[in-house]
């Protein structure tokens, strides 16, 4: 196969969407291709080459774990942050099947936890939000909950959820928390009893999820078994990815002071500039968010028109759903906040994105909105 | 994270384990490398970065139809083989839940299968093989079975299953055929209505399984569901592990002719010398079977011991069944021939094996069998 060609060189294009898929961090390609010869054999065998995958593995078990400041016993790497999402849920509600029957999660959570619960047939319950997309712990029921699964911060809009402060509301039912939209940029909040995150979210490669069960914590899988080294997971081990992954993380982790600030004052500039559009709503909490993402929603405008339009320019941005983006259905995050759900942009940065990025988008963004509002009017 | 260091150097050893894992083939590091910059975006995006991820892996999935003889839109890259497994056959299971309710596999198959078949609940049957590992078909029972699941050829043993025989005897019965002790050295067998592989037992990395469900065959989706580009996968699509696990394919294909006639002298010598050690039984079909795999048994000892003991040489082989190794359980495949289980050992090569490798082995295999026989008698 003869290596793909870029139609466009990369300079000529600003890429606001690294919440949806990011560039391999450097750390994480140095660290694939250092492991890559060594690591190839099955960590399971009792030979050389075994061991050797088995110890990178249980190394970035233990630079995972670090990261996240859990136990390093408590971490399985599973084939994507969707499978980690499914096995910490369901796996939840398969232990929690004595104290009830009802799946209960945010009216917000990621497509997967919402296919998760359906998926398991049990009765579920949805918790309402409040108008900047966070949870109202004044109306939490878990009456008969066998589980409950609510994200660290929202993916589309960056709302930081009350994590800590529902874990004492809900007593001891098991406390799912989908960490993806933060895991690397923040620390984990108090409370979880398994927590969900994605390599690629932080700049690690795809086919990387993580799953954290608390010591403790009843769960029992909720897929076939596998006989691997990590009786959570399936499949062969992906060595050089999970290496990878970790590296990542750790490298993330590192410099997120610096990189937080960097990134939400980029956020910042955008929000400002959105909000001073005519017509337009930015949405999620202003300051209590993730540094590196904002949802817009222009009235009157199709968001896949504007996607196209802002692309035709140089510009890469998501619309939709984040769940739902090939076919551009409203945005469920944005309907239970009550707010516009067509039109609506979201932009995100990454570690690559500079302050003349932004600039450029925001001189391009109100000709393209007006534009656009001059073909439909 | 420092880069792994190699604990002794690499060609001080001799790596007879190739079917566990084998280093990435040089078109899948290539193919690797030249995607990833290019593919990180997700495919689902209306954005030039996500189209340009989506024509990545519409090009690999057109490029691995084309190496397995299957159309395009029968392609399903999974997270794994084993995933794919667990697809194939539940999936399959699920749209035949109308002809009866028995899942039916021979005894020889993958843990993959036999993990499968139990999780779903449904009564299972069991067919029989021969003392060479091969089904006997004369004792094929398919009477209320939802599907028949049949591997290709053995990952212990390497005998080839009589496929397109059971497809006709099975009729209108769903078949799965576990296609990954073969996938890109030989041809797929004719007759099933899917079939699942895994790119790192042809070179590519892992992390990357293949589902191919033949056109209006009768599948219903087994797991939580997902809106990806594919229907019948879950998690972000892992791009460039996807392209790398085509390159390998295409390549390994276009030169199996030699490849396969090398191996398979490679492994005539070794058949030849256990066959000739005391008290060895070398195992499965002498002629009938995949190029690069055999397992010999030796009485009285243990296969721990003799892998630790060739490991220490400089040797790497398996021992115990593939899905057991931790453990080192008997092999249920050995134990469904009537073959001896203990002391067994798998020797499996690859592209990089040299017929030098294969003699060194050889000049040290007596000696261990002699030295751990004295130990213990």
């Amino acid at each position: 196969m003869s290596p793909p060609e870029r139609r466009r060189p990369a300079a000529d294009r600003v890429f606001l969407d690294t919440a949806s898929g990011e560039a391999l961090h450097p750390a994480a390609r140095k660290a694939w291709v250092a492991a890559l010869d060594g690591s190839y054999a099955d960590p399971r065998r009792l030979h050389h080459e075994g061991r050797t995958a088995r110890l990178l593995l249980d190394n970035a078990r233990a630079v995972t774990a670090e990261a996240l400041g859990v136990r390093a016993d408590e971490v399985t790497f599973t084939a994507s942050g969707t499978d980690a999402v499914h096995r910490g849920l369901l796996g939840l509600h398969r232990g929690g099947g004595r104290r009830g029957d009802t799946v209960v999660h945010t009216a917000v959570e990621h497509s997967a936890v919402l296919e998760a619960a359906r998926w398991s047939g049990a009765p579920s319950r949805v918790l309402p939000v409040d108008h900047l997309g966070r949870l109202r712990l004044d109306e939490v029921d878990v009456t008969s909950a066998t589980v409950v699964a609510c994200q660290s911060a929202n993916h589309e809009v960056g709302t930081i959820q009350p994590v800590a402060a529902l874990a004492e509301r809900v007593g001891d039912v098991p406390l799912l928390v989908d960490a993806s939209a933060s895991a690397g940029r923040m620390p984990l909040p108090d409370g979880w009893s398994a927590v969900a995150a994605s390599a690629h979210k932080w700049g690690g490669p795809a086919g990387v999820g993580v799953l954290v069960v608390r010591r403790g914590a009843r769960w029992r899988e909720p897929f076939p078994a596998d006989d691997r080294t990590d009786p959570r997971a399936t499949g062969f081990e992906n060595v050089p990815a999970i290496f990878a992954a970790a590296a990542a993380l750790q490298a993330v982790v590192a410099d997120r002071d610096t990189e937080n600030r960097r990134q939400r004052a980029l956020v910042d500039r955008v929000r400002a500039a959105a909000a001073a559009l005519p017509e337009t709503e930015v949405v999620g909490d202003p300051d209590d968010r993730v540094p590196h993402l904002v949802t817009f929603s222009c009235l009157y405008l199709d968001g896949e028109a504007l996607v196209t339009e802002l692309d035709r320019r140089g510009f890469a941005v998501a619309s939709g759903s984040a769940c739902t983006a090939s076919t551009l259905e409203p945005s469920h995050v944005l309907a239970a906040m009550g707010a516009l759900t067509h039109g609506n942009v979201r932009v995100s940065v990454g570690r690559d994105t500079s302050a003349e990025d932004v600039e450029l988008f925001l001189a391009a963004l109100p000709g393209v909105v007006a534009e656009l509002r001059g073909r439909v009017r």
